[in-house]
């Protein structure tokens, strides 16, 4: 029998935010850790997700064995209809989770050919040579765990998304003993989230906002309007738990806070008390001082509740001078302008608006771990190799430095990107190999087109000079051009009047002085317009649209 | 005579970010406070710079007297430019900002014609009615200034942009006398400064820097590279100090610093000890602890010194492992992901990057008053009517209660927006009518190419779900269709094979089933066909391409 080996390789999320998505292998057995897409950036133009390549796991299909899950978040479940679409595995995960995933699941389809298996903090389960131990951790999402994970060289320890919080709002505590017990028997590889690397300190429990929350309550007047991300359980849960003892009804508005704070209830994460609840179109039938609105659409995207109701489009949420709007959530980056333009309208009707203008105390708090929280699961675990996961370079490498720095409890630092495989034997750990990766966009108007590179590329092309299409009809038995070519343009400011003109005479002269040689190979007569037509109109309007000569055989 | 009126027109800048510009009419005479641009938001495709619409200058041309600049900041002299090549009036400003002006109108070839004037705080000057007098300031850049105004029905005030630095680095004092004379003498009204009005407290001073670029200087074993807004002449200044005191050459690294630091030398606010300034090509002759290197390009501009710097692609700024790496400026909304990007390469470079991580002591500081400045000088000040400007909705909102607040020292507050036509008379103050406001967009492709909303509008489109166009040869003598239609997608995932057959087809069917009267009417048979083929795609790929039936006559 050969010696055992653990290869490790992480498939998204090392070296750019988001799309978690890391690989296990140990002889012929391979466990996926979360599934995750990441948000595209504006230059992706027209991609609605990115999810990540998973050329690997296809060409090792037979040994894949399942996908296990730490949470529910978009960036660790998001890529699964992809993912299983193209490779159906069993996914393990908690009750929570899963219901999210059933969500999403059902929506493309999929649900029915799925096999999805409910895990619970503490519970050990096997997979091939894996024994998996979910650990219950804190987030801001609940029924997280992170997972030690059994292989045939040692345990591995993946923190999946978390930070330690003290009060969580569900009693559910962070399980630092597990992280202990492990500690003491001896860690392989702590796998750590490094997202928050950047922030000193400690991250404040989710517990934190309720003292602003309850102010806010207790001086509100009128409607009171709170929205949040539809997945911050402890925030929905606090916001109707102060309802309650404010003596307010709580209607639900947007279709996602409206789910997840079913799921939440259905799962019995949140209390709602009887009769508490009111469906949206009653808000109007109680007095402003007695109703609670929690609203989805904290990001301003355009067709969100809180953006309609804004400019006074939504039937049911209506926002008057002297409500009162609370953004309980971050401004995510590339988001600001959106966000701003949808306060600036509450502030046109006139309406309280309290957000992160860093002048109060807080109305969100982060999820993800500070300084001092990584340092203490460090201190708990004590692995022998400790690798940073989740973040962009900078991050894995400040995550690297921290623990570089703590020689008692750290063996040694491993840095690692997306692709990289990195080998654990007996006698260590190296990197052995890369693995292809990269982002895959997709086009959610059919559920899991893939776009590619190319087209991405045009669009921005198209969308930054706009695009000109010479056209030339040439009679296909005699070669001769039969007609003035026609100049077509979108997007593109031509400019004064003769310009088109000016342009269909360079095509003409084009295919005056060429060869009827050159006619007959559209490709060269193609390429030859295309040129002159290029130095022209650079020349002419210092831009530079995508040109297309197109050709039609008559 | 009729009794005596001051209208106060803001054409931009009130309820938005950027391009201020405000006119002052009293009789027959009409003067311009600042020409500002605004910088497009990335939805406006391929737009360089927005400026504001001046129809109503333009209506009044007669009337216009001049253009009376506060300081050098793009948002207040970015729009110049544009404003002059269609209203050639003199314009007013301190030296500094007039040597900013003169490199831009350089620019644009309007220098030669442009009747620039200079102004000292202190000295006032008189324009048609109106005297004006420049008031010291202190702000991000240097030689700034307020202006005191007086009109026929009083002194009215407007503070550009500022901060109240009491320890500027050019030690030249915000003049708060000024401010207190005016004060006790009776203002009408203030315009001031709402960008920080939602920041507690006071506003850092520039030197506030100091103490981080010291220890950064005193630590650093390698070379130093610092990068800030090339404006920002106070960092600039205590830079090339702290370098001089530290024994480190310095090298200015990328245009528009060295333009900048070269403007502020001449003009004796940066003072550089002979034989501290090396040439760029100098660098790699010197050990890299005795060489300290201004580089421009905080915003991770993709072509800017600092990010190709990242890259190893400048040929003189070559960044080494152990090298530091120093960003004090903001992060502008919008900015981030191209900032970490640049980051992440400078860490992937093994360079100490020190950013605003919130973990730190500053490496930058803001350039405009927060809460306790503004109260400051509004109780200085104590006008009859006050007006804030420059601020998005909210912000001026939050200035105009923060203000409506401060009853002994504030007679009424008066809410307005671009566009509004704000009266005063001996009566008192109001709003009388509007003017057409609103941002052009200019393609900087050619110097002043003013971008139509269309354009824009099919760029956005373009760049979403690409183009598809349709294009048919049609025999102009008999109304024959000639070829087979051929459709030329572009940005657009065509999807599987027969897509583009099946295309031909739905056009093929249109053609068929249209009279020869429609197929005459070009516009006719172009709708049907762009309707019959938008249903077409829409059912099989759920996207909304631009779809541009082109008929060729042939």
């Amino acid at each position: 029998m050969p010696p055992a080996k653990l290869q490790v390789v992480p498939l998204g999320g090392l070296g750019e935010f988001g799309m978690n998505c890391m690989a296990l292998r140990s002889g012929d057995d391979i466990i996926v850790i979360d599934a995750g897409l990441m948000f595209p950036e504006a230059e992706l133009l027209g991609v609605d997700i990115v999810v990540p390549d998973i050329t690997y796991l296809l060409e090792n299909r037979a040994q894949v064995r399942a996908i296990v899950l730490t949470h529910g978040h978009e960036d660790h479940i998001g890529g699964l209809p992809w993912i299983l679409s193209e490779i159906n595995v069993p996914v393990y995960g908690t009750e929570f989770t899963l219901a999210y995933v059933e969500d999403k699941l059902e929506e493309h389809g999929l649900l029915d050919d799925s096999d999805l298996r409910e895990i619970r903090p503490g519970e050990r389960f096997t997979i091939g040579v894996f024994t998996v131990d979910p650990i219950q951790v804190t987030h801001s999402l609940v029924d997280c765990v992170a997972l030690a994970i059994h292989t045939p060289v040692g345990v591995v320890i993946h923190t999946g998304d978390f930070k330690v919080d003290p009060t969580p709002t569900d009693n559910r505590l962070f399980d630092l003993h597990a992280f202990a017990n492990y500690g003491k028997a001896g860690v392989l590889a702590l796998f750590q989230d490094s997202t928050n690397v950047e922030r000193k300190g400690y991250t404040p429990s989710e517990r934190a906002v309720w003292r602003k929350f309850d102010e806010v309550f207790a001086r509100t007047r009128q409607r009171l309007f709170i929205s949040c991300f539809s997945s911050s359980i402890h925030r929905i849960k606090l916001a109707i738990e102060l309802a309650y003892d404010h003596g307010r009804k709580v209607a639900l508005v947007g279709r996602s806070m409206a789910d997840s704070a079913e799921i939440a209830a259905d799962l019995g994460y949140i209390e709602i008390p009887d009769g508490l609840l009111i469906h949206p179109g009653e808000i109007r039938n109680f007095p402003p001082e007695k109703v609670c609105v929690m609203i989805s659409g904290t990001q301003g995207e355009p067709m969100s509740a809180l953006s309609r109701a804004a400019v006074d489009n939504h039937k049911h949420a209506k926002i008057e001078a002297g409500d009162t709007v609370v953004l309980s959530s971050r401004i995510i980056p590339g988001n600001e302008k959106a966000i701003y333009r949808m306060i600036d309208h509450l502030f046109r009707r006139e309406a309280h608006v309290i957000y992160e203008d860093g002048s109060s105390s807080p109305v969100h708090v982060s999820g993800h771990a500070s300084q001092e929280e990584l340092k203490l699961i460090i201190n708990l675990v004590k692995p022998r190799f400790f690798i940073p996961v989740h973040g962009e370079y900078r991050q894995l490498k400040r995550h690297a430095e921290l623990a570089g720095a703590m020689h008692g409890a750290v063996g040694q630092v491993v840095l690692i990107e997306s692709g990289d495989v990195l080998e654990f034997d007996e006698l260590g750990a190296r990197k052995v190999a890369r693995v292809p990766v990269g982002r895959v966009c997709i086009d959610s108007g059919s559920r899991t087109d893939v776009v590619e590179d190319l087209v991405i590329r045009d669009r921005r092309h198209l969308s930054e000079d706009g695009i000109v299409l010479p056209i030339i009809a040439i009679n296909k038995l005699t070669g001769r051009v039969e007609s003035v070519p026609e100049i077509v343009t979108r997007g593109f400011a031509a400019g004064e009047n003769g310009f088109l003109d000016h342009a269909r005479q360079i095509v003409l002269g084009t295919l005056e002085v060429s060869s009827d040689e050159e006619k007959a190979d559209y490709g060269v007569i193609k390429e030859k317009i295309r040129q002159d037509l290029k130095r022209f109109i650079v020349k002419n309007t210092a831009r530079r649209p995508l040109i297309m000569p197109v050709i039609l055989e008559i």
